[in-house]
């Protein structure tokens, strides 16, 4: 008979009263403490950590994260200095400043096949809808902005060439809109990296800008900008919403520091089994020193939209 | 332009507070409305519905419910009165009985391989776990309580032939733990269908029993039981907690009936491009006559222990 | 440096020429060596090796094999001793009649709503289909057959209480089909348990025929059975096409076996995260004394009907 | 009695001998017709449509590809001039080029952890690995190959701003081996965008030659570009392995033209419910004019890595 066993936690089933808080929601996984529950409270507690310890977070936004209604929860999350740096894929930040400027997600939207949507002029995201006076406003309010910020940074030579995340500033710096993301981000002073910024509404906006204003997006800055985030950082920590780009391009920005992540949650439903790297397991990047054997990490399989609002949620209760 | 676009409803960001309850959290994910957010906040709905309109509630319990820590809650629905038929895989009855007896279900084991779990004697069930002997305190309860089904219902003929929901009412009459739902399932006369009694545990120890005893289940009386069950329901709806027998056996049971189901709410991971009836939507279920086009219906697609609790705790307030 | 390193095999890339053979692709796949490609090429090793060292091999059958088109193979494999023991959901067996006897399964039917689908008497099965006729002319063949087999088996009480696997064998006699695989297990003498029969189509029309024959199905005398041919076995392997109720019945049936499983197989798209059986990996099963770390197995995570013609082809040109 | 019924196909049974070609095998995919065969064969036929009616052919490379021993199937595809036009993450270029210069994918690596791996300076993709030597001669063979593409083509202010399609251009000429899908494409004139090249080991290394030289790459320019294939395209088609970047800038690319895609492909494991474009269905996209309701279009359920190559051969097998 093996004594020690009676040593291991038991899986405590989930109990729950009317009232309860989200806070009590969370415990209730943690003592659960298996399959979904047990990662969602293990992602709370190290969110938590990073936090205490103060490492410098790095965010990754990919899929239709403005669209499935988490913007605020982003935007609050730059706010209360839980995110230091983001990398996002320009989807993202196209769809935050189309809500910013007064264009609209919509849902509930009968329609009997997508051609009747397309001769309504509305755009789907699987249940989520934008139509295309949203982006006409986008197109509208973006052209101002990068006259303006054509006008007060342009060089001697008549052009402009910038990294993503000094566009990002300064077009934050013009948008209006207190729970934009884009908009907190300059004000917090956390840099958006956008490596892919040219596939996206908004890097087609800013070609046809280039059409007439010889302007650059300097993707090797950005590199080295974060690299030295990266190296800087005494601890670094890191909030993967999806994969793609951003997955990829913060794992390797600390390829060249001396050390590695020491902490990272990522939410995805994509598979290990294809190898793809939105799928892989965070503990396939200590096989590339991207994080340590020692790191705490958990990778949560779920919808992002329902569980990053526990995650956040757990984690302001947590660390108040 | 499309005047009545201005009228569909917006995706408002999920917005929470510290100490927002499940319930806010609910009304969030509602308002948000697409995505799995809607799908959830839509299964609350759903499921108020089905409680205010007084439906017959079918349960449908597949997977690893109790080792995932479900066994609560699946109780307090039962005394709850928020489900009045369960049909369930042999598995979640041999866990509950587990659980009833004294046995454990563990977590956080740390092991090499599966090879060092089976030489200590330690089932694993993904990062659940269950020790050889939980299963012999199972062996040791089940023993006498079949003796004394077997002593207070053989027949003349010295045999013993019972429906499984038969056999499962008299278990749980012998249980003597308030937190298992075999036993409040026989206390609030809510029966249980086991389609599949002899593949799980407890069938095994059932086989035993034959050896020695002319014990039989008559499945076929099931069927009998469960169609009028479903015949009756004036209003019936199913919440399906996975796929598998259970959800196939509950969808055919009123296939002859006059009226199919009002109500249907599926949570699970599986694809439907497989074709698999687990995975299935729910929409093919109107082509087979087991639903309605007018049925309220929803699928969520999530890990059934990270979402059964918010439905559960989101349903409860929403109907107090 | 690692000197040796370069003892590792290389992922050859895939090349072929317009005229391979699938027992070429096979090969192509085996020198890839990874992700699906090295699973396929891995299953198809095992399944030969099985076959050589004359292993009795288990298949378990659940999903919508029949109607996804895999009926033939399924008939082959049993034709051509490449499968000893079935194991079937009862909808499998049900499908397999309804081919038996006239009915059809028909594709690329264009219909705008589940409810036109309902209105035309057809079923939906993701994009196949089955028309009302052909479960009319199921129920018109199954009729005469259990009338058939009531005379020539009832007992002296007028009453006839079978295994799953005893009723199957006496259906597959008064089938007429010999592209049947109920037909041609009848003719090879490979017993098919159904252990949830009652959950399919064919369970209902036996609980009709039983309103006026006393007729019963034994669970606990297929268990017996399943367990003897499982202990019986020198070598055992068993190729699991999905999970639900045949994987775990297969793999259950020899843990009172002084054995495990020496080679085992399974093809799915489930998940392992949630915990449930289908998706679980084979490495837990070891935990459980199912398989042994020894034991040869593969999990190939991918729709069966793409894959197991692959894995039949290449397994028949492998052991010809 | 439904006439018309009659009229649909039937699903019929795949079979297969030991001599069948992969062209049976679609045949057989064709005849069955439903599940994932139903959507291979389906592939098949647009993608030989799309090659007979001359379209331009977009392919998009995402996720492990080369790894994947993928590498030989897109060079031939280059080749046999089955695409035009190709976006790819920078991830499928850095391991075309690894391999190339004598790096090499591995396979069947034993270890015990990913730490392990890491001492043994052994990364791991999945089940395929790629060892430190192989990212050193990418090193080595990148330096000489940017600095002769600096001294060739730096412009008189000492700088040299390219878009990311001249500056794989530019590398595919340097690259001496006919496997090197970057230097077929250099050689057959299939230009290839790279949109988020920095996010790569290829980015990382035109970043440290940065530190030096003043290069840039010009994505507003490769935009131009693509848009510019994009318009002129009288037919246009797309082949999307995996999603991404790479599927969302060929879709971007026909947005401003006058007509949209006329035929689609995708293949993936990613899904529908999370709202992102990874998996979207191709049926969303005719919401946003990406494709037109008349467009062929087909979503393949899989691993690229096991239905590639069955989609290469069977097209080639038709179109020969």
């Amino acid at each position: 008979m093996n004594k020690d066993k009676k040593e291991y936690p038991k899986v405590k089933p989930i109990d729950l009263k009317d009232d309860y808080s989200i806070e009590n929601l969370i415990e209730e996984f943690q003592q659960s403490g298996v399959f979904g529950p047990g990662r969602v409270g293990k992602a709370v507690d190290i969110y938590a950590k990073m936090i205490k310890e103060k490492a410098v977070i790095f965010l990754g936004l990919a899929g239709a994260l403005v669209p499935g209604g988490m913007r605020q929860i982003i935007t609050e999350m730059i706010r209360k200095e839980m995110v230091h740096v983001i990398v996002s894929t320009g989807a993202n930040i196209t769809h935050d400043i189309i809500e910013a400027v007064g264009g609209k997600h919509l849902r509930q939207i009968p329609y009997k096949s997508d051609k009747e949507l397309r001769e309504k002029s509305i755009d789907r995201i699987y249940d989520a809808f934008v139509d295309d006076e949203s982006f006409m406003k986008l197109e509208d309010n973006l052209r101002p902005i990068f006259e303006d910020i054509w006008n007060n940074h342009k060089d001697e030579n008549n052009s402009l060439t910038l990294p993503s995340y000094k566009w990002l500033e300064l077009i934050g710096e013009r948008i209006n809109d207190k729970n934009s993301f884009v908009r907190t981000a300059y004000e917090k002073k956390v840099p958006i990296f956008v490596p892919a910024i040219s596939d996206s509404i908004l890097g087609l906006h800013m070609w046809l800008f280039s059409q007439t204003h010889k302007i650059l997006i300097d993707d090797l800055a950005d590199l080295g900008k974060v690299q030295q985030l990266a190296w800087d950082a005494n601890k670094a920590g890191t909030l993967f919403l999806g994969g793609g780009v951003p997955k990829n391009y913060i794992f390797q920005s600390r390829l060249m520091s001396p050390k590695s992540f020491d902490y990272a949650i990522q939410i995805t439903m994509d598979r290990v089994e294809t190898g793809g790297l939105s799928g892989a397991s965070l503990e396939e990047a200590i096989s590339w020193g991207k994080v340590d054997e020692e790191s705490s990490m958990v990778t949560v399989i779920a919808d992002i939209t329902l569980v990053l609002p526990l995650i956040y949620a757990g984690t302001l209760a947590k660390t108040k």
